[in-house]
């Protein structure tokens, strides 16, 4: 007799015989599942099968109910979204009782008035309202609009508070916070002034910003007003005015001080598993040359075996359990996911940290290097004062990163996953080429960046030497194009192993090396004799 | 009891009881067939079911019965491909018949001669003879090989109608019939011939034409004369020789000189409305940085939610229910679909004009502007003469323009779309940081369009100004990058709330700014002080 | 009664009656597979059928049976591949008694030692020990790590002759034994040497020629010594150390000196019929601009029909049937696969050749031209001497490729593929505008070639008649891609009708004439009256 029963997943069982039972979960929007409940039904009745029960369903507060009176019919989408979610299915406390890796609910306990019903609207919108910025009345209740990880730290707090310690909750801070980055950004996205005799980029609006940068990285809230609006269903209402919104960055800075969006991976109002496992999450912020790494992934080896047969694994389990659920890894295997062996041993923890499990930064500066020590990266300093984690040598601001004992626990770490589908000599062979290749690509860099200082040095561009933005002239950009988009495609390429391609022709090594040929051709077409300070 | 019964979807039904059947839609090449099948067989066969009942097969007329004997064994795909389509399931006579918004013969009757036979080989192919240039004695039949979307009107005579509105329609007039967008062509695809001295391009020959932009604008087909075939099946047959086909593009002229094709979205012989609804479907045409929706909607929140889930969505229900049918919208939901909420109200009526949800006009052209009035834009002349609808430095060709009357009701339809799934401060967010990035990017091209007539009154190029393609020299293409590739992907990514790394890195911002530079570099490095006239 | 019983493929039966059996097949990941389970069992239980049997499990051989013991352990992944593959749930024994097209062992005859057992992990690392340098003692076993072709080919030998002759089994050996690729190759990938006055490359180290050209190419591997490790289950133990590997590319040099990956296309350890059909493994290495076959397929129309449907389609039936099995063809299909009509004749045979059905080679070279005779393409020489297979002007150096014959041959071969679901107007129509598009391209070619070599007569760049790195300097680099990536975007665009963005604006022809007007813009600013000898 088969019983798959795992608490609370399920929606209806049948009862077999005195002791056993078969659980089945229906998924609400399959088209299948018209054809299983017809073939259901059909069992029932012909059969005289009078032991059918369903699951219960988790109570819903007063107030979620009164909230779905309304909103049901204004944004359905979101509602049934919900629905769907587990958190329609099941009351904090039901879950926090699951034992062993099952569990969801990180936190030691549960607040007792949250503990009965199921996370509806008004468990999570009517949560600490003294601390959000845009808590306003809504027909008698304090709602917030912005649901903060602080929020959701209530049920998950290990979660919430492992993200804290993620370089990616400081993802608007660290960009908006650093002089040298902020440069960067405004000879990127910034308004342009240009004449034959002057070319100047001046730093971008905040609606720009929200829309470029600050789409990824997360922009700044802040309650800027109130708005009457005249509603369809309870006439004039007032709401507070959000600038920044609407923004799911993962650095988001929310309206209680706290910094990150659960939602960047779990979209509302599913809060879902199963896409936040997916690669496709990741790709919403992680595609473009600056930081290739779904489309090196998606032309893996691991990529092409998830495309071709990742419409018959399982991405709700939880452990999730290598070669049972899966058959080959996405991001979250990888970075975040806990993993479990078939026979339900942990093989690594669940973090949202999400680089502990990795020894080198290999994206976004000049050089690669070990990861930064603290989240918050403002704080780093070269040995030339420069907020830089390397010198323009690719020399490390070894104070501020982590030491070669803990590179040695999180390539262990790391490698724990690997084993779970190659052998020894596999994986160190993976590893020393993967690490010779970050030599290699700074090798490269060393190359550009000393071009590029000669450059200056010459008075060809005005840059570090002379106090002005070093990224903003057309020979400037196409030096950082060698390490902001070239020498990290090649290092995700290899650290995936796969996606040749990436490495090579499609943003890699042919660019990489057709740059430095450019930069030596624009700077011989330049120079005289009689150049230079 | 559930009965899932939808008029004609169904294959076949079990008689539960006196009143109830439970109804099955069996997709003909499923693997998953074959289990239910046999899960069916057993019950069946075990629990003495007997009642089990099929739907009516429709109706074949003789003359598709005629073409099948042939063609079903030389082209066995297309076949297929018909005999899964709902063409072969019911007959035009029945489908007239459904009620409400589920029906899809939009016309308001059908000939009486094809009402009572399935929509085979030959009701399409036989259709309005004497309109079609390419129509042939064919085993006594007068078969025409290119079915127009005059034909399809005869039972869907609403939507042949909107998509002449639609400007789709008219892709390969407005190219071909406009003396700029020829010039710009000729740029691109024509034969180059180049020497030190000496650069220019010649207007490419209609194969390389048909092959490049008519393979998305349509071509325009011309019967040149008869060829005779030995046939494996019935020796020497004459066919006529179409020039310009095969071609599936959307504004193809076609032999009964009717502009577009069904089949651009509606791919033969399934006629799927399922693949008209995916976002691939879109893709065909608009995935290049030319026009990048597909790229930046991939990795948008809802192209991932669509990736990670759409397994288990229906994109064959009509109308299409937000919420109970899909959990995110693709291309077709926002810009064309027909959607109910899940109480089976109209939230927005189907359109295929497919702008009409759309108030700007955001890519292709040096600036965004309001929507043409008319769907042949060769009528348009901005205040210079030009075929263009907006001057050089963004003015409107207002006459020619939709106003801001309509484009506010445009807006108030799409965000009936919005809503389904967002709260007001959402969409008026979202809409308020679109329309600053068309400012922000119109000023932008307002730079880079400077810059290029500044070099051209240097004489440093020839274009506008001296009578001479604008578009064919190095410097000008990098000038109209900044708009038909950069500000267009900046413009999308913002629309779609989403794609980030689209509006910056990947053809974005980054991308706009450094060809800004790139153009004050090249402009400074030629410039002398005798240049000019 | 439904009896879809196919030889080995089905996991289970109910038998009922006394002749019928109703089988199923069991995806051991998929979700759907509890719900089927529950309701097989509703059913037994309920019904009183008593009758249900399993099909035998094939027997494991002792050997394998205990590399299982550690190794399902320790690296849970692979062997659960393993236990999904059809390689572990029937003999070679069973295996070859297989009638007509079904038969996937190719071999006369099996070795009667690998008869009777699955195809466990001992079947293949273990044999022909004595061939492979890898060979090492584990055990008591003699273990080589390294599978290769020769190795598959006891059972599939067929297979691996036709893939001697696939041009992609010589791919290391063709870029490491010519000396222009050779240049080409460091050029691209080697060290940099720049300052003002100097830009040179020298050859890259063997990790990064792994991590790049090799990836896919495949690398030399080589036993380079031995290392003992500590195991967890073992202790001490000794394993060889291989220098390139891991690697899975198509043309790599294996340790018995045979060469190839079967691994490539089939990954270990499922050896998927599923996963080589699918487009994803070829995106493997066919996806940037220098051989942009995906992005072409996934944006033509059978791309959107496979992107749209193909959930629903059958990968692993043999023969493949077309309109029965699947609605647009894939890489597989048009390439390599086996083709039945849904009468089950066969439309194409089976091929590991893969250009047998092609009589252009449209990518990676200055011009198109005709298949090379041997896949040992070293041995080609130009009417230069150079080993080239055309002409710098174009001309085919025709002694070794192959001949009018044998192109009409490969082109019925193919048309056949095509004729599955297009008719003969559609078809012609095809050809004759690809056949056209070669030769436009190669005409635009001889333009960028002429401006280099006037360029390099000039003496403002030392190429070919300099006896220097003719692809080294940023106008070289200008060149070649023109011809390695612009040209071959063009044609793979055309060659498989569709993906129009690619062929125009996505790396296609916008590019290519960008690029000649941007060499003429570089040449004519350099040009001086006295340059040249």
């Amino acid at each position: 007799m088969v019983d798959v029963r795992d608490d609370f997943q399920y929606d209806f069982f049948i009862q077999l015989n005195d002791q056993a039972r078969c659980w089945f979960m229906i998924k609400r929007r399959t088209t299948m599942n018209k054809l299983f409940s017809g073939i259901l039904a059909t069992i029932f009745s012909t059969c005289m099968l009078s032991s059918i029960g369903y699951c219960d369903e988790a109570a819903i507060s007063d107030a979620t109910a009164e909230c779905l009176e309304c909103h049901a019919m204004q944004h359905p989408g979101i509602v049934k979204d919900w629905q769907d979610s587990r958190h329609s299915k099941i009351t904090p406390g039901q879950a926090i009782k699951v034992k062993g890796l099952g569990r969801k609910v990180s936190s030691q306990s549960v607040p007792k008035e949250l503990s009965a019903t199921a996370v509806g609207c008004a468990e999570c919108h009517l949560l600490r309202p003294d601390q959000h910025a845009d808590t306003f009345d809504h027909n008698g209740y304090n709602v917030h609009v912005v649901v903060s990880p602080q929020d959701c730290a209530v049920c998950h707090g290990e979660e919430a508070a492992q993200y804290q310690k993620n370089i990616m909750s400081h993802a608007h801070k660290n960009l908006a916070g650093n002089d040298l980055y902020r440069q960067l950004k405004t000879s990127i996205i910034g308004k342009s002034h240009a004449t034959r005799t002057q070319l100047g980029f001046t730093p971008a609006d905040p609606l720009t910003e929200a829309d470029a940068c600050y789409y990824c990285h997360g922009t700044r809230l802040r309650v800027s007003g109130t708005q009457v609006r005249d509603t369809e269903l309870a006439g004039e209402m007032e709401f507070p005015v959000i600038e920044g919104w609407p923004n799911q960055g993962v650095g988001r800075i929310n309206l209680d001080g706290s910094m990150g969006s659960c939602t960047a991976c779990h979209p509302r109002h599913t809060f879902s598993i199963e896409v936040a496992r997916g690669p496709y999450t990741c790709k919403e912020c992680h595609v473009g040359p600056d930081v290739p790494a779904y489309p090196v992934y998606s032309a893996s080896k691991h990529g092409n075996i998830h495309s071709s047969l990742h419409k018959d694994w399982n991405f709700t389990n939880v452990p999730w359990t290598v070669g049972k659920d899966f058959g080959a890894p996405t991001c979250a295997t990888c970075h975040v996911s806990l993993l479990a062996n078939p026979d339900g041993e942990e093989i690594v923890a669940r973090t949202h940290q999400m680089n502990n499990r990795l020894p080198w930064r290999i994206y976004g500066l000049i050089y690669a290097h070990p990861h930064p020590l603290s989240p918050d990266t403002t704080i780093i300093r070269n040995k030339d004062g420069m907020p830089l984690p390397t010198d323009l040598d690719g020399g490390y601001a070894t104070k501020f990163l982590i030491g070669p004992e803990e590179m040695k626990q999180r390539t262990a770490e790391m490698q724990k996953v690997c084993a779970g589908c190659h052998d020894t000599s596999w994986v160190t062979g993976h590893w020393k080429k993967f690490e010779h290749v970050i030599e290699a690509t700074d090798a490269e860099l060393r190359t550009a960046t000393g071009l590029m200082q000669e450059i200056w040095k010459e008075g060809l561009a005005l840059g570090l030497p002379h106090g002005r933005n070093p990224f903003d002239e057309a020979i400037e950009r196409k030096w950082h194009r060698t390490w902001l988009f070239y020498a990290n495609s090649i290092r995700f390429t290899s650290a995936m192993a796969g996606g040749g391609d990436y490495g090579v022709f499609a943003g890699g090594r042919y660019q990489l090396s057709q740059s430095i040929a450019e930069m030596h051709d624009w700077y011989n077409l330049r120079w005289k004799p009689d150049h230079g300070k």
